[in-house]
Formats: C-alpha cells, structure tokens, sequence
C-alpha cells in the first residue's frame, strides 16, 4: 500500500506527532517541504560533528545547528521542538542504542542539535518529474545500506558512507542525477549508479536500515548519500551520549524545496531563500 | 602603480613569504587561485566559530577547518604551515590587537585554524572580463568598511558585516554580480549595490581597513561581504586570545578557481573539484 501524503502541512504534521499521532517514516508527508535528520551531541563533541559535516558534505549537508541547550529550530521549524517532534528517536548510551518516541527525559542543557539534509526532500521532485520512487510506490522506509567507502576522519568521528537506494528506470537516470543535483542541501547528486557490489553492498533485498523494495526489470539502483552516515561515525567513535533520528523517521521543516535549492545560502537576514 | 602579478605559484609564494621576503598585501598575486581569510582561536570557541560561520555563509565561507594544533592546510594547501605563510598578522589578546609578521612563538596545540574564502579570488576573472579592479590598478589594498548591518549571532560572536569595495562602472555592474556570483566560497556576489550611507558608511574616502581608491565619474561603489567580518566578532566577544590575517594579507592557496566554482563541496575524497 503506498504511502499517502496524509499531511500537507509541515507545522501540523509536527504537532500531530509531538502528540503522538504518528510514529512511522516520513517519506511524502508534506510534500515539497524540507526533511532533516537529527543529530544531538553533548557540546563537547560539536565542534568535532561540525568539523566532521564540513569535511563530509555530500552526507552531511547542515541546514541548522542550534546552540547548546535550544530545543527550537528557529531558523528551519519556528516553534518547533526537537525534543517531540520526530516520530521515532535513536539513542546511543555506552556502547549499545535503542529507540525511542521521545527524548523530554534525555535532554540536557548542554546538548546541541545539528539539523542535516534529507533524500526525502526531493523524492517528490522525481515522482512530479515521471521518476518512480519505489518506497513510496510501496509505501515503505527507503532502502538503506552500509558502504565499504569511508567518510573523511574529523576529531572523534570516523566511519562508513551510508546510502539510501532508489531503483530507476535506466532512461529516466540522467533526469534523476540532474534534479536531485539540483538540492545539494539535501544530498545533491547520487553517489554511485549501478553496482551494488563495488560498494560493498552484497544483497540489496538485506539493507541495514529501512525496507527491501522491488527493483523492476530495465531499473538500476541508483545510491544517494544518507544522512544516516552520523549515526555510524558516533558508533564508531568513544563518545558515550548522542541521540539521532530513528532512520527515516525524519524531522520535517517549514523550509520548502524553493528555499534550498541550488546555492541554498542563508540570507544576510539568518533566513533561507533561493538565491542572493 | 599597480600591482604586478610577481608570483604565479601559490607553494612558491607561501614559501617566500615564509622567508619574509614579502610582507605586503596580496591581491593579484597568483592569479587564478583562491586567496583566504585566517582565523586561529582555542578549541574552545571552536565551535561557537564555527557556528558563526554556518549562520552568517555571505562573510564566512568556510574552505578549510584544521584539527586542534593542525599547522599544514593539508585539503587546500599541502605543505603549507599557516603560522608562517602569510605576509601579516593580527594577533588579538587581551582586548587589544597588534599586527605581527609570523606567529611561531604564539603557537598552541589547542589552536584551531578556520580558512574562509577571499574576494581577491574572483579579481582575476573581473579583470579577464574587462571590468576594471580598481585596488589592483592603482596597486592599493582594497577599502573595506565596517557597516551597519548586524551578522546573525552565535554562542560568544557577534557583530558588523564588513564589506569590501570595488568601483563598477554602471554598465558593467550586472557582469560583475553574476561573474563573482559563481563563486560563492569567495563570498559570491555582492552584498549592496550603490548606496554607502544605507550601509552607515559616511566616507568612502575614509575605510575601516585598507587603503581608499579612486572613484570614477559614471562609476557605482559595489560592496562585497569580506573575511574581515569575524575579526570585528572577535572583538565584541569576550575571548581573550585570538589570531587572523592582517586585513588584506591573504592566505594563498593551492585551489584554483575552477575547483571552487559553483556548488564547491568537497569530494567525497576529501578534496575540492568542479562539481560532483
């Protein structure tokens, strides 16, 4: 059963979760609005995440980084609270992680949130454009896979380039690589085109995150980076406390696609526009 | 007189500024590489910097953030050691600021360097378009000023946008807008177009920094967001040790226009290209 856009609304759709109304992955909720994932980290470690983005771009696209202790995005979700308003969180406690429907009891007032671009967030560019967008078809999360490719080392964090996969017509490929190009907000560009294996990845219907999809005949599975990528550099590294988005549960912004698309800089003002 | 291009490699010249054989400003040397601003601080305002940056992209793009007592630029200028390769420094300590021509005796293991990128770098291609620099034709530094307008606040920083000024013929300020707007890692296109006292700039024969220039009848004074901001943010903060360029001394990279072109992200090698 395909996922239907139930919310239009990114607000709305924020506070039917902050209410619990919902709990599943977000794909084609509030289509034409901005999906982020979720990284929190004690303030310690921010400057090493941040290092870590900045040196790892196309996984790590920062749209926002509040300050310590803040819990609204001001600039990407006013009135939105970080603590709630993802459907499901994960949490990395000493080693071992679990999920969670919201992290009120975790926060602390020295943890800063790091909002990163989303696949997502164009997913309804392709399908307008005539792509197939397999998950949504299917109405399940995005196929997501551990690569043997490793991200640049920055501070504490190091680790594996984590990508999701969507299968696409051979022909439709070239459109799909131009238009996803046109958000390197929310990844830009896949990163690969066709061979599972070179990657690393050895059985597409086994993803690390997520759901298998069908790949029809004449689709090729195209990879995008992923913003899942954090998550697999804090396990990786020594720190003892973060939380994230459970993968493809996402946070969804009032930003639309307009906004960051091509440069995507902050206006002089703090706010996204399309160009200045 | 105008500058003369003395050098044409960006590792030949660090080295002999390295040497001390050249303590003047830089616009147009190497031409066709990408100059940048310096800004050493302790790990611990790394972060609220780098969050400065992130909020306020027009003034501080960031090319290169180095590891905590990291000296060697290694992503953009290998071989490079920053405490030596540029002409001039501006050393901040203590509420008061003097200029320095290395700064090998002020060095820490917990300094952390930010590069960020320079308008000089687009001088060349407003030059090769037939559009007059006027710093580089009367062999000046180019006038900035402090403005009125406030950059948007992060942890300890705050403060003025500076801007840089070019004269622009009238006819030719379109061209000028879109040629540097293809390079927003050197602060892209300008910020104000014609109006100094909108800006709170009263003398343009007066500038905060640099050297004044002459304006030519049928000429508009253009501004451009300038890497001189973050050095007006050091001083409203309360930090009490830091160290940039001195205004127009320029970090001289081994980037070349090309490779900052557009979108400019990193590669997923960690390295600058066109466009991935």
């Amino acid at each position: 059963m395909p996922f239907k856009a139930v919310f239009q609304n990114p607000s709305e759709f924020r506070i039917k979760v902050r209410e619990g109304g919902w709990k599943n992955p977000t794909p084609y909720q509030c289509p034409g609005y901005v999906q982020a994932n979720l990284v929190v980290l004690p303030k310690e470690y921010a400057f090493d995440f941040m290092g870590f983005c900045h040196r790892n771009p196309k996984p790590c696209p920062l749209i926002e980084v509040l300050e310590p202790g803040e819990i609204e995005a001001k600039i990407s979700a006013p009135r939105s609270d970080i603590r709630t308003d993802l459907p499901k969180y994960r949490v990395f406690q000493n080693g071992k992680t679990y999920l969670k429907d919201d992290i009120m009891d975790l926060w602390r007032d020295d943890l800063v949130t790091f909002l990163l671009g989303c696949s997502f967030t164009f997913d309804s560019v392709l399908l307008n454009a005539g792509i197939p967008v397999r998950h949504i078809g299917e109405g399940k999360n995005v196929s997501m896979y551990i690569t043997n490719r490793r991200c640049n080392p920055f501070g504490v964090f190091r680790g594996p380039l984590i990508v999701s996969m969507r299968p696409i017509p051979s022909h439709l490929i070239p459109l799909a690589v131009e238009l996803s190009g046109d958000f390197p907000m929310a990844h830009g560009s896949p990163v690969h085109v066709g061979n599972p294996l070179s990657l690393g990845i050895k059985d597409l219907e086994k993803p690390d995150f997520g759901d298998p999809v069908t790949i029809e005949e004449d689709e090729i599975p195209v990879f995008w980076a992923c913003g899942v990528t954090p998550q697999e550099a804090i396990s990786e590294s020594s720190i003892d406390f973060a939380i994230t988005h459970a993968p493809g549960h996402m946070f969804v912004t009032d930003l639309t696609l307009e906004m960051v698309k091509g440069k995507a800089l902050l206006s002089p003002e703090g706010e996204y526009a399309k160009r200045r």
